[in-house]
């Protein structure tokens, strides 16, 4: 069985770009890489065999939904799951943490854990961060993440600081807990835009020896130019031989300058929840192809891109698919996002790899209108 | 250009079964055979290039639905319904006779046309006989079905009798219309349970010399031991070199009692519209995998089926799906039920072939749990 490990491959000269290749008993993670988000042990809309056929080399699925349905105990009887859901290549889970932070008002955060009620049926639960560990061990993902209490934004300095500590306690019992065959726990730090409580997380987390850290409290609401401030100096504080993870992020103007800052590692829903509305991701922005415009409009999403979608099906035909509520709409524009943010992740690495990734960064975001907000 | 011909290759000596093929400008269609429904000029859930996959050789599409939206003057626009789509096998079109009759208290039915409010918006709208040919123009279809009144069941001699000398009526409009290239039209009989309305209902059409026809008027709610009964008279009303239609049938007992009765062309929602609400068509009847008795089944649908997601999923998962209301338990069901029926349809065609018909018949009805009533 191949070990897990990070093997830093090239650091770009000019800015903190990072190349390398995450390995895990599941297979090699090409980094930078971008993880579709399969929530409830499905990215939405996809099979596996199309998620891999995109270039997907790691996915990620979410503790805090698999949880509660349809509870870890079946997904291991399953065999796992990769078994459960006939996805071989590595699998991130998150904690829960963030699901359990976001339920609001339906949850209570001791020292011990989180009580909560289900988002479902109401019913009551708690969660430890042993528990959070226990819970991905049954799951069996080649990462789960630390138990943690994410900060909001904004945040006072005092419930940064309490959120942090708590962080920091918790991710000492979850490194306690011994992870299943093929899986590592990373760490998360938090600290929210206080780069003297990113530091004291970074420190407390780097001593516990985790073989990768995430950086969390980031694309929770803050402009973009402080989130990428906060990746900066947070970035800096970590191992250089160990990957980094930027929780949440995967528009393409923030997946560049995530990279410029050292990120190895990305998740977001945004190209998979997006499509569902019938939006498409192209490198100029976003296209509503919803928009009464493109009724007539016999030309392909984009010209340029080779994906199944902009080979076979006009704007006219999505458009009139998302009029109708047919589910191939869905489909299609899925199938397009994701192959836009994982081909524009290819083009990044090849960047890295032949030295161009500053000029490659600029002649992209010129063309490219972002929005102004990490939500 | 491959002209349009019904080429009757064996006649079963036991039943009425008959093996040929449809040829089209748009290519062989191998009959009997099933045709899988995408009303909104998709097949719900599907990739074309999926439903051909799964051995489709024709598909149905609606007119009543494309009229309404996107409207056929766009998909003209398109280049036909085949571009709009990225379906190049034949197509078949539905008049929108039933989907009109089907609303109730919203059409008004004369004998210049029938006036009807959409079920979308509201709005009014008037179908004559001549105007549904001209649409069927529009979307360039392979086979355009005649305008028809569908008469529901059960219905009185009187009533059967009205519609069914409207249908004729209106049949010869519709044949004064000029097919599109690449395109004929089929009558469509009525007359309900009644021998003396379908032997004239028949005539008439035989008269009128259409290219094939179909049986309508059934599998509206009647007994099924009363549809196969008028089946068996009305198929020998009509000319044995043109293919004979029985519209909305498709449930795998339906299919072979069909066949028996000389049937050549089926179409039905069924396989995919029960495949949404989560229901897998079997050899031995439908299996709901929604219920809770497979939450922890890690065996697939059918074990002897290779197709996709028997290859692939298990009931566990799949009832996990559709328990979170995920795409894609509806993706993989529809798959396999299409999957079923198209692969039911190549066994009977070679039963027909190796003149095993009857026994293999008798083989598959006797494991089968079929339904009741036509609906």
């Amino acid at each position: 069985m191949q070990e897990f490990y990070f093997e830093l491959l090239k650091k770009d000269p000019q800015t903190g770009g990072r190349l390398g290749i995450l390995h895990t008993p599941r297979g090699d993670i090409h980094t930078p890489a971008f993880m579709p988000v399969g929530t409830q042990a499905t990215v939405k809309a996809m099979t596996p065999e199309e998620v891999e056929g995109l270039g997907a080399e790691i996915i990620l699925a979410n503790t805090y939904h698999l949880y509660l349905r349809p509870g870890e105990e079946l997904i291991r009887q399953a065999g796992g799951l990769h078994r459960f859901m006939n996805w071989h290549r590595p699998i991130l889970t998150d904690s829960g943490g963030f699901q359990i932070f976001s339920l609001g008002s339906l949850r209570r955060i001791t020292a011990e854990g989180v009580y909560f009620r289900s988002h479902l049926d109401g019913s009551r639960h708690f969660i430890s961060p042993e528990r959070a560990m226990e819970i991905q061990v049954a799951l069996g993902s080649n990462i789960a993440m630390a138990f943690d209490v994410c900060s909001p934004f904004p945040s006072s300095y005092a419930a940064a600081l309490e959120d942090m500590e708590r962080t920091t306690a918790w991710a000492k019992r979850c490194r306690e807990v011994t992870p299943a065959p093929e899986q590592v726990f990373f760490g998360i730090v938090q600290g929210s835009v206080y780069p003297e409580l990113r530091a004291r997380s970074a420190r407390a987390l780097v001593d516990l020896d985790f073989p990768g850290y995430a950086i969390g409290g980031l694309s929770v609401g803050e402009p973009k130019p402080l989130m990428y401030e906060v990746l900066e100096y947070t970035t800096a504080l970590l191992p250089e031989y160990k990957p980094r993870y930027l929780m949440g992020v995967g528009s393409a103007d923030c997946l560049w300058e995530g990279v410029a800052r050292g990120v190895d590692l990305f998740d977001c829903v945004l190209p998979t929840r997006v499509a569902r509305n019938g939006t498409a991701l192209t490198p100029w922005g976003k296209l509503v192809v919803r928009n009464a415009g493109y009724a007539r409009d016999f030309s392909p999403i984009d010209r340029d891109c080779n994906c199944y979608t902009c080979r076979n099906h006009t704007r006219a035909y999505l458009r009139h698919l998302f009029n109708a509520g047919e589910i191939l709409g869905a489909r299609l524009l899925t199938l397009h996002n994701l192959h836009f943010t994982l081909n524009l992740m290819q083009k990044i690495r090849d960047a890295l790899a032949n030295g161009s990734f500053a000029q490659a960064k600029e002649l992209f975001l010129g063309q490219y209108q972002a929005q102004g907000s990490t939500k």
